[in-house]
């Protein structure tokens, strides 16, 4: 079996015509290559190849030695690629959000890993941080990050979502970016040991059924996970894009649970007690549960449902230019695998296939990439992603008809993206 | 198809008995947890688990707000896990090295790719810089990034090794560590455009059968491309892990050639002059040929070898104590996928699969494990790769019959790691 990245068989562009993705202006005649100035001519401007092209200032000296020898940082000129604070001011802000719109492929770097706290950063010694495992097992355990890191290990792909990603949509379109509306996701190859391993070591009691996790900072922030889960893909993670987690992600152990709501991946994990029944945590009855129509609360919604946005175009870009384009994005299931993403450039209407980057691995972020000519009329972009439960994005209308306006949890509704006939690009609900 | 990550059948720790992970301390009596101290204890001393673990420090105060919200780095704790310029100094400083024993997975993280320049790294305003496609093409095209922006986009995981990575091996073991022996090799997951549909824009003429790729740094870095890799799987990258090329890997624009020496995927690439023959640059001629033992020299050995090395244990560390730990390590070739790694820990009388963690692609690194439990006597630990043309990992000995000890480049023979009773862990020639 050949697991080389596959592209699927979704379209690429529709016909082999040259020069289809470039304006004109790009063909250039030499002459002009040579100077500082970029040709608009045409492709009959055919003239002699064998000038020297202008030599750039950063040719003409040797470059700085090593910029960040020991830890290397992002170019001067990508300064504005950041996480982001909400744009209200807060005394105690809990959350920094991802700039998907400039990211490319499926990995978010951890410098750009989004963050949501409960009680700030603690910053832990690892030397001294210890993982109790105690409750009903055959014998409670105290392992140190040494004792941990003896375990086998193993390196997945995951995303992680915070459950009340995207929540202001259940009201109304929000002004901002993608960034600002959908940036509390974000993926990454992620090291660890697996949870079932340790719990082989404790030996479980037959009545063992939940495991209450527990963070070690400040909020002591703790949630009930369910024993199926952590017997089944559940990571002690310590391992984060190659290099040790980031303080802020964690530091140095963290509950991943492929797929679950983030805040059950537990952060700076301190302590896991097996018992019999949930714990009924703070976490998971006063908040985290979602509230229905009805006046009842779904409880322990712990999968994040399948869902997808698309970062290029996106809310607050502008298009500079007609042609060809290539509109780009994520999708993601807490269920498993992406098997088809769909887009449509015309409010929903009609819906095409979009490419999928391999290899798509299961509750991972997969990159979709669909071929676009605009014409420079309006026009309304989607996507919807199918994960292989069969699960389909909702409509914003259907998630509403069947969820009401009340939970501020688990809002996964198409994504529409307006683009205005001058090619501002905005935030609608359609 | 299910392609989410699979384990092969290797083997998994033999027996299922319990505890064989960590060592008989780490399991407590709550009284121990509830203190600072580790029980050294025995899994007899069952006590009631009642009592709360004992409450550090980072969790009686709230932690800071957020670290480095903009953009994050690593842990404090982690200050020692940095690129290395090498032991001896030097007046210019040509490469750093990847901290190899640290990392885990099959990432490296941006800030810990290694680096090799020519002339420094030139601080290029993206803006401002253009590719330049000429010689025997329809159409000369000069691109600015936003031209190429436009184009489909591919993103595909690939390492890069530079050819004279581990020279010093070809004469005598090394003292260093694996990240002085071997940290000329990263791997990442690269974005940009197919090489292919920008000449495919530009037209090649019937004659066309080299490129010439060059830098924009000061040294004007130079190398010939055959055209069939240029229209097989090269790419013009702009992406890195997510995130757009850091500057010592080129930003904004980097030719990328998968599995060929790292050389020449030229970095900060401003033009491409595509003729009918070798352009015999002096990165071609005077440097990065291979003498062989008959005083002749190889010229245009652009695949990297397959090759593996076991990163931990690896020298200069020193186990910790008896008992299971995992050997790791990573294999690639630069000629496809890695089938098969199996290591040795008899200095190579007998050989056992190791297990490859997934999904395994091509002309990138790949993770392997093996489980082991070292009894505190003397060892010899090596690794051996092989890829899907059926390419074995030399033995040294090997690799000097055939090829000499006068080329300093495509050293890729067995890594040979002697763990000495008292631990230590040194680089040895068997």
């Amino acid at each position: 079996m050949d697991i080389v990245r596959q592209e699927s068989e979704a379209p690429r562009p529709e016909s082999p015509r040259r020069r289809r993705f470039i304006a004109r202006g790009a063909v250039v005649s030499l002459a002009a290559a040579s100077g500082a100035g970029v040709s608009t001519g045409s492709a009959q401007a055919a003239t002699p190849d064998n000038l020297p092209p202008n030599i750039p200032q950063w040719m003409r000296e040797p470059g700085t030695g090593f910029l960040n020898p020991a830890y290397g940082l992002p170019s001067p000129f990508e300064k504005t690629v950041l996480r982001k604070l909400p744009d209200q001011p807060s005394p105690f802000p809990t959350a920094t959000r991802t700039p998907l719109q400039s990211l490319f492929g499926s990995t978010t770097p951890n410098g750009l890993f989004f963050e949501r706290h409960h009680a700030g950063v603690p910053a832990i010694d690892p030397a001294q941080h210890r993982l109790l495992l105690h409750g009903l097992v055959e014998r409670p355990l105290l392992l140190s990050m040494k004792d941990l890191l003896r375990f086998p290990a193993v390196s997945r792909s995951h995303f992680i979502e915070c459950s009340g990603n995207s929540m202001a949509e259940f009201k109304a379109p929000g002004k901002g970016s993608v960034q600002d509306i959908h940036g509390l996701l974000s993926g990454a190859e992620w090291t660890g040991v697996r949870l079932a391993d340790v719990l082989r070591e404790a030996g479980l009691l037959p009545a063992s059924r939940w495991i209450l996790a527990e963070g070690a900072d400040a909020a002591a922030m703790t949630r009930s996970i369910p024993l199926a889960k952590a017997l089944d893909d559940a990571l002690l993670v310590y391992g984060q894009n190659g290099e040790m987690l980031r303080p802020e992600q964690g530091y140095p152990l963290r509950l991943l649970l492929p797929g679950f709501e983030g805040n059950m991946n537990i952060k700076w994990l301190r302590r896991l007690k097996v018992g019999d029944a949930p714990f009924q945590t703070r976490e998971e009855t006063a908040k985290y549960t979602d509230l229905m129509p009805d006046g009842t609360a779904r409880q322990f919604t712990f999968q994040m449902g399948v869902k997808s946005v698309i970062t290029a175009p996106s809310a607050r870009q502008v298009l500079d230019g007609h042609g060809f384009r290539e509109i780009s994005g994520l999708a993601w299931s807490g269920q498993g695998r992406i098997v088809r993403v769909e887009v449509s450039i015309d409010g929903g209407r009609q819906w095409q296939a979009a490419a999928l980057d391999g290899p798509v691995q299961s509750r991972a972020l997969t990159r979709f990439r669909f071929p676009w000519v605009w014409s420079g009329q309006e026009a309304i972009l989607q996507s919807r992603a199918v994960d292989e439960a069969g699960n389909v994005q909702p409509t914003r209308a259907a998630l509403i008809a069947s969820d009401g306006q009340n939970s501020v949890y688990h809002y996964n509704a198409i994504q529409s993206w307006k683009v205005a006939s001058n090619g501002e690009v905005s935030n609608v609900h359609v």
